[in-house]
């Protein structure tokens, strides 16, 4: 049974082979830290975030390395328009490596909530201006680049590749463009590697070309390069920048080293909020601390952030997820249900008895393994391998029913701490369990006044074990009697 | 009254005027990023954040950089031995970057525990190879810099103020130097500002001297005149790098500049644990993890970051340290003592009666501020501020037992926030109330036994009275009876 992932490069499935046996080295496309992070980012950065851990949890060595975009992303999104740290900074009156510093802090702040690994390394845009100029040099060297009044460009027809990744043809791109007649481009579609600052530009830097910035594509295949080698197994990356972003960085790195760029290409895929597309306008561009706190008008409700992070593996990467507050509510519940299992699970092994493992379970537990792997080796499917967790979940409150064996248990809760927790990041190692929580005070409390009703009741004080029981209903407790005692919970 | 700094430059004590009214820019010697955050980080962090903090307060608008060193700093601390990083880096057989971006975040999650702001900008060395450069072409240009081999250094005997900073004179630094046959310095003073990188050395850089990597030193020049100017206001860090690292700052950046670099220079001192200097092979290099977990043979205990943040503030920034279990008990108790009145504070403004705020004590605050204020502006003096807090500790305990009104509660509250919150951070906005954590049940049922006790008083039920007392002291609860009621706390 091989991991298959879906190469957009190939438009097929194809089983992943590593460069290097037992390891793996993986780009993807970080943040461009101007603003925190929203839905979109979370779509992506935990569809990553998963691949990584299942390729971790196969025994590989991975290399993840994910950047930070701090300079060079213009408000175009192309080669146009101002630089959209700089654009935010001048309106705080910061500096911009002030503001790259404050959304980058914010951003993993986020990610560590959603419970994301850090990658390995996270480097900077403007941290690399030397790599990225020796590129261009190499690129201008071999006659794939060409410098115009201070500014270098791409020549795109120099690369008869280009658009193999988006299946896009470049005489269809040619027309399809908008004639600039101001450009000092040669070709429409050929792209900056470099752009000439004005004076006023605050984020710039000598250059052969004299002072500018790098383009924003260039980032990507330097530092893809300098951390992981000319050819690397995966880059990531959303959809929205398959196109101009990754076939620019292809073109790029493929004309500079003469050697394929990216054997795996994988792309998640886009969210909307409410079924539209997020936008400022809409009242529908939700952010994550926004979802962390409730604090958004679509919102009924605070959710915990491995409750967002339940509702993008509902959905397979590579498919499109609406946000809603519904979904967002459904999801939460799902993770209550998995982590009020995997809790009571936890408090039974405390005091179960040691015997033997029951091997009917062990023997289940190996066909929920096996059915997680071949889900998650199936390209990723994430919701297929939810519902393996909620099976165990399933299994578990049977379990628990049945006076289970201590190793029983403990057979149960490694798969969830595996599968649930190291691969998908659902389940926690460790719970703060609310009841319990001030050194065990609360229960303490509540088993005396357990007591002191069923004095009451006994000594057939009506009044006083009446007077208990309504006092707790009005602090939220309720009592449930059975022939083994009374237990309280909250309503 | 003014703040006055003690300039570690003139050795005196100096009003503090900042270049531009109503502004100042403070950079901050940062961590070498090979290892995590030990106490003498917090010595130096804690008491730059304090400055920082008062400078705030006072009204200034602060930019504060604080660089992170992540290569060039070489194992002797001086131009000779092999990059801590990459020594680091190799044993653990990761990339250097991967090290540093693993301590890099390893040493903020540290700083927020001690509830240090961050830096507005925090600037990685690796990250501004190009003004390093550049920096070095103009000494080289202007003639206080050569080239040998490869690398370049630094020519002391061109400047001839060298020594001003740490009142070393060059010949006596010339002749104190072992005679080193194979440098090809052309005096033993001389520092590297570039260095030729062997071709197995995994951070180098192209240059117009070959491949190599920047000095140490001058990574803070560059850095601080690329954030803050040519000129800056202040310049903070630790006594040991008084010389040679400030020294050398100062000789670059005047050098280049023909300006003063920095206008006052600020000097923490050192720590010592159990009276002796850290080291690893005596056992008493404590970490802050360490600390925050009690996981090191010479801690008996836990201790919260703020109470490590509170020995630190006990003592003047410009004094030694020392480190030992029982000063950071000492440390601790002194901190829940202000904790508790400050809960206890704002647990009373909930149910005070609304009225004037009590003139006299409206006084007694504004007398602590000057007092406070006196003290800061006098060179930071934290343990001064520190005893400010405590009488108003007293004064809170005081106040509580008056039948206060709701006004002069807060005012007391804004006090502590201020004082003790926004300057010395030892005092936080919002604190959870582990006596009423879980939605306030716990209170609620601690406030029900209370009065099934007094109902069985009442009643003269002795037994029962007593039953519920001695119950709760089982539990660790213990009752204090006054004429207004009966409150409890945990032992």
């Amino acid at each position: 049974m091989e991991l298959k992932f879906y190469n957009s490069l190939t438009r097929k499935k194809e089983e992943f082979i590593p460069i290097q046996e037992g390891r793996a080295g993986m780009y993807v496309c970080g943040p461009t830290v101007y603003g925190d992070a929203h839905l979109g980012h979370a779509k992506s950065y935990i569809s990553f975030d998963v691949i990584v851990r299942y390729l971790r949890y196969l025994g590989l060595d991975v290399t993840y390395i994910q950047n930070i975009t701090d300079v060079g992303h213009l408000t175009d999104d192309a080669d146009e328009g101002e630089d959209k740290l700089a654009v935010a900074a001048r309106k705080q009156r910061i500096h911009p490596m002030a503001l790259a510093e404050h959304y980058t802090a914010s951003y993993f702040e986020d990610m560590d909530k959603l419970n994301c690994v850090r990658p390995d390394i996270s480097p900077r845009a403007a941290a690399h201006i030397p790599e990225q100029i020796e590129m261009i040099e190499v690129l201008i060297e071999k006659g794939f680049a060409y410098e115009v009044n201070g500014s270098v460009y791409f020549d795109v027809s120099k690369f008869p590749e280009y658009g193999k990744l988006s299946g896009r043809k470049i005489e269809d791109m040619q027309s399809g463009h908008r004639i600039d007649v101001a450009s000092e481009k040669r070709e429409p579609v050929d792209f900056a590697l470099w752009k000439k600052a004005q004076p006023n530009h605050i984020m710039q830097w000598n250059s052969p070309w004299g002072k500018g910035y790098p383009g924003w594509h260039l980032e990507c295949s330097v530092m893809s390069m300098k951390y992981l080698g000319k050819t690397i197994d995966i880059h990531g990356g959303g959809l929205e920048n398959k196109f101009p972003h990754h076939e620019c960085e292809i073109a790029q790195s493929e004309a500079a080293n003469g050697c394929l760029f990216v054997r795996y290409w994988l792309h998640n895929n886009m969210v909307t909020v409410d079924g539209t597309k997020m936008g400022k306008s809409l009242n529908n561009f939700i952010n994550l601390k926004q979802v962390f706190t409730g604090d958004h008008e679509r919102l009924s409700r605070a959710y915990s952030p491995i409750a967002a992070r339940m509702l993008v593996l509902n959905s397979h990467y590579r498919s499109p997820l609406d946000f809603s507050d519904a979904a967002l509510t459904s999801a939460q519940s799902g993770l209550d249900r998995i982590t009020v299992a995997v809790k009571a699970l936890r408090k039974a092994i405390k005091t179960a008895a040691s015997s033997e493992a029951d091997s009917k379970i062990i023997e289940r537990l190996d066909e929920s393994k096996s059915r997680f792997e071949a889900a998650m080796n199936d390209d990723i499917n994430t919701s297929v391998g939810l519902s393996v967790i909620y099976e165990m979940v399933k299994m578990t409150n049977e379990v628990l029913d049945a006076n289970p064996s201590r190793e029983t248990l403990e057979a149960i809760d490694n798969q969830f701490r595996v599968l649930g927790g190291d691969v998908l990041g659902i389940v926690l190692d460790s719970y703060e369990d609310t009841n319990a929580s001030d050194d065990g005070l609360l229960d303490h409390l509540m088993g005396f006044i357990i007591e002191q009703r069923a004095l009451a009741r006994e000594n057939k004080d009506w009044a006083l074990a009446d007077k208990i029981r309504d006092t707790m209903a009005e602090f939220g407790v309720v009592f449930k009697d059975s022939p083994n005692g009374t237990t309280w919970q909250k309503k």
